[in-house]
């Protein structure tokens, strides 16, 4: 079953994963996803599209505790995420079904969290790749607002979505946010001065606390890339490679709607 | 005519304009709003709820040759912006008029830009201010919806659509963004590392360029307010003193959709 697998190490080597040599690799997006979740001990979280499940597992090094599903429609992708969680040894339950067709036990359940970095780039501005399982990752058959909306649907009230995606799809993100509300834009651009490329938002259900955009984080440190290490900006390599969770969200304090975020700041 | 009223300078002095001594008085908002269209010389500017003039005459004093319209409903403070318009000698002609209710020469019309500072505090929201002026200007008697469906109607074909407001209403302003595309958010944090309090919104009609978040301009120095006098920074004392186009905007190329902003850069 190693065929066409590496094992790579994230949060500096606190996670170790099996993910195909080839197709979709997971870069940071789901590390920032997970360092963003403001999960706490003993929550539920449900990942949609959890793929070899690098979030659901960064996010359960950094919580103690935590009951979280994955739903991911690809088997083998799924097989995967299960060897993950095991040889993890990390409370991840993996699901093979499409998000919008989970079984009736997830159906029936609600999640203290929902997270998701769906698909970035769209099926008709991208070329074809030539591989299933990337096309699959990275095309967009299961439109954005249908994300939203199973994440809605599934969230238990005051719950919280945390969502990683393009900046460029963030009025089709807030337009999908139907019930949820308290929303935090966290833009993450790629160096000082530059736009965001990037957006995390989070939004809970049934919140009323007004929407809020945040300074960005900064991912690279000076104006363009020099050397040939990485050149991740100290804040952001916490993040990737102590497992701490992410800064930003919040350089003024959280409202009182808001129940603090154990552990994010 | 000059009972309850004062005469400030703008644009370090290159513009005087009255405006009641008491109720709303104009920030540098609109001052920054007329920074951020991207009008060219002698293209037609039409703005929704121009008060006492402040955006539509900052505009011309930096652009040569524009036709600008401005509606306010109010007809004292539209009194004041046709002779704020007459003393400046510049050309904005004023209706008094809802901006749901304009005349038909103007609604048969259609503008190569759109401008609108909307009131920021929502009626039920804030305490009642015992000033009918102020009231009017701050409160949201028409709904934040109401205004950008004019504003995209009233725009010619690839007309841009430019608007000040609150950041918390970001969802409210890209979900009304009908028929509009090619969006830029433009975040104003009031210092450095803070959250945005204010956004500048640009659209354009029928434009498909994919949304952009740009970073933000940072209004003041420093993490917080030290001196009696004015702390803005440099880029943005420009832009209120000098009356240069607002920087941001576009730290990285236009895209091919987007026509250069002449003087904006």
């Amino acid at each position: 079953m190693n065929d066409g697998l590496t094992r790579d190490a994230y949060l500096g080597g606190r996670l170790t994963l099996w993910q195909p040599a080839r197709g979709y690799r997971a870069g940071i997006d789901p590390v920032l996803l997970a360092a963003a979740c403001p999960a706490g001990p003993g929550e539920s979280v449900l990942e949609l599209g959890c793929g070899v499940g690098t979030a659901a597992l960064c996010l359960a090094v950094r919580v103690e505790g935590l009951r979280i599903v994955g739903l991911e429609r690809q088997p083998d992708i799924a097989e995967i995420a299960r060897r993950n969680a095991i040889d993890c040894d990390l409370p991840l339950e993996v699901i093979t079904c499409d998000l919008q067709a989970a079984p009736p036990h997830v159906r029936q359940r609600s999640f203290d969290h929902v997270i998701a970095n769906p698909p970035y780039f769209r099926r008709d501005e991208s070329h074809a790749s030539g591989h299933a399982q990337r096309e699959a990752a990275m095309g967009e058959e299961t439109p954005l607002s249908a994300w939203l909306s199973v994440a809605s649907r599934r969230l238990a009230p005051r719950g919280w979505l945390t969502l990683i995606h393009r900046a460029e799809r963030l009025s089709d993100i807030l337009g999908g946010l139907a019930g949820l509300g308290s929303v935090e834009v966290q833009p993450l651009a790629p160096r000082e001065g530059r736009e965001a490329r990037l957006v995390i938002v989070r939004a809970r259900k049934g919140g009323r606390a007004p929407l809020r955009l945040h300074a960005p984080l900064v991912l690279h440190k000076g104006s363009h890339h020099v050397t040939d290490g990485d050149d991740y900006t100290p804040a952001v390599s916490a993040v990737l490679r102590q497992a701490i969770a992410l800064p930003g969200f919040g350089a003024a304090p959280y409202k009182a709607d808001t129940k603090p975020f154990k552990g994010l700041m």
